[in-house]
């Protein structure tokens, strides 16, 4: 594998947008592990960053509402991640028109500054979680209708609309990555977003974890290394210049998460029962056979081990 | 018809938005002369317009970018039919950006402005000769993907997720009525929109046609009157919440349209070739039969007889 990201690398530059978050630290540790001329951009980089992603890496701070610093700071770039996001599905519909202006207006922007860049290759994450709405087949193919009940889904629907629009009759291929629900080493739970970081920090702090519903709800839970291994595979390629999905391509409801990090840790984990969402589908598991077919991808990572990992990467024993 | 429209406009104030535009004009007159209580709404309105619509139309001056005004100026109406467009499809791909946020963020405002002031029917005129994008099928389905080639469609789009999203759960109800390529009297075509005023001002003019492309490009045609129909049919029922085709079901030719003009006019009118438009697809024409289970409406009126109505509305002798 080293060998091919070497011939990736020797012809090109990887810009990793959005790299100090979750995705971002992995996807840049991985690619710089393997010897890709990586550079990871973003607003700030704390003082662990380099701890995350490998200490030879370089950093360079952009922020994409600046329209110009982003043309300049794109210069030489062939190839981008696109992971910067400044909504997530818990804030629901609560900011509508703030989301277009502050989500989706910079991030077209950036796209007609990556195609005046001459950038080749740019690998958008969207949400499989979010863009489809109720599902009305299970597991869902990339061809089902996209009518998003939340404004986070819908801004990612957007964007890859303007991502496919912009790039055509350019030299800017692409490839559109709808992501299930990621999870594993280094996500937190700040933000709203995965179940397994606010349960394990409830665990931490032997505090009962919040089900929203009955606990029934349905996910497609996948290991962020999986993840990382289908954008790796959208960069050694001839963009797809498609939608492919990336998921397990199996659901797991919230109960069953819950038990899976009991078995890990061994002990019982306290259940508090609120209302559900009303933005919330009940089941959302992504047909991954087009990533199979298109990619050569499929997820590798057995969930109670991925699960096993995570909890082994938490640390749990600050609140013991 | 006019029974229908009685108890309607017991129960309702109909506010028209963009009452001005070709179709507006078209829309108000209708709902005035059915005896509707309708108020047409703009940024302004010229001299003419009472000519147009009838002297009794109550109108009301309001910029949709100003949200406390509109709210304001919604208060008492229950049924609106949006119009508001700033951009079109000429424009293609020039001001992306710009379009974002002075077409869909003022109009997302409009929908959740008409949320809180109880409004509970809402058409939309969206566009079903852009939001589709090139046709895997024809005629189109409502069902066919959707991947605009341009900012006009993808704008078009956008607001109909908004609509569908943001209504969910409230007592707003829809219908989108995605509209080939209306025609009739009163079409200017100063905005680049509208091949048939287009080659009326050349024929006017004694000058040659300027057709794009072979004139073999194939587009659904429909009269405004036929249009004026379908939204009036939604305004008398039970919102859809739901998306309608609204076309001729048939697709011509520049050409043929073209041949259509000159037939009415008894003289032949002169043909000049240019190079086509990158983000234009080659044939659009509409699948309408949902319209006709949905709403009970049909295309009425033939297209040579739509031509013989729009040339004599023209004032072709301003040029001879």
């Amino acid at each position: 594998m080293s060998k091919r990201v070497f011939r990736m690398a020797a012809s090109g530059v990887i810009g990793v947008f959005g790299a100090n978050g979750f995705i971002g630290r992995h996807v840049v540790r991985r690619l710089a592990a393997e010897g890709a001329r990586v550079i990871a951009f973003g607003r700030e980089f704390p003082a662990d960053f380099h701890d995350a992603v490998g200490r030879g890496v370089e950093t360079r701070r952009v922020d994409i509402n600046d329209e110009l610093e982003t043309h300049v700071t794109l210069q030489g770039i062939t190839h981008v991640i696109q992971l910067i996001n400044t909504s997530n599905p818990a804030m629901a519909n609560r900011r509508v028109v703030s989301d277009l202006q502050l989500n989706v207006v910079p991030q077209v922007s950036f796209i007609e500054s990556c195609i005046m860049a001459g950038v080749r290759n740019f690998v958008f994450i969207s949400s499989g979680g979010t863009v489809y709405g109720i599902p009305q087949q299970s597991p869902i193919p990339e061809t089902h209708s996209t009518e998003p009940l939340n404004s986070y889904g819908l801004c990612k629907l957007m964007v890859e609309h303007y991502l496919s629009m912009l790039s055509r009759g350019t030299d800017l291929g692409y490839t559109i990555l709808r992501v299930s629900n990621p999870f594993g080493p280094g996500q937190v739970s700040y933000k709203g977003q995965g179940l397994i970081p606010a349960v394990l920090q409830r665990a931490a702090e032997h505090s009962p974890v919040t089900i929203i519903g009955d606990g029934k709800t349905e996910r497609d839970y996948i290991y962020i290394e999986d993840v990382v291994d289908a954008m790796v595979s959208c960069l050694k390629r001839e963009p797809l210049c498609d939608i492919v999905n990336i998921g397990s391509g199996r659901g797991r409801t919230v109960l069953e998460v819950v038990e899976a990090i009991e078995q890990v840790l061994g002990r019982p984990i306290e259940r508090h029962f609120t209302e559900g969402r009303a933005t919330d589908t009940p089941s959302n598991v992504l047909d991954v056979s087009k990533a199979a077919r298109l990619l050569d991808w499929h997820p590798k990572t057995d969930f109670h081990e991925a699960v096993r990992l995570t909890v082994a990467s938490y640390p749990l024993e600050k609140a013991s």
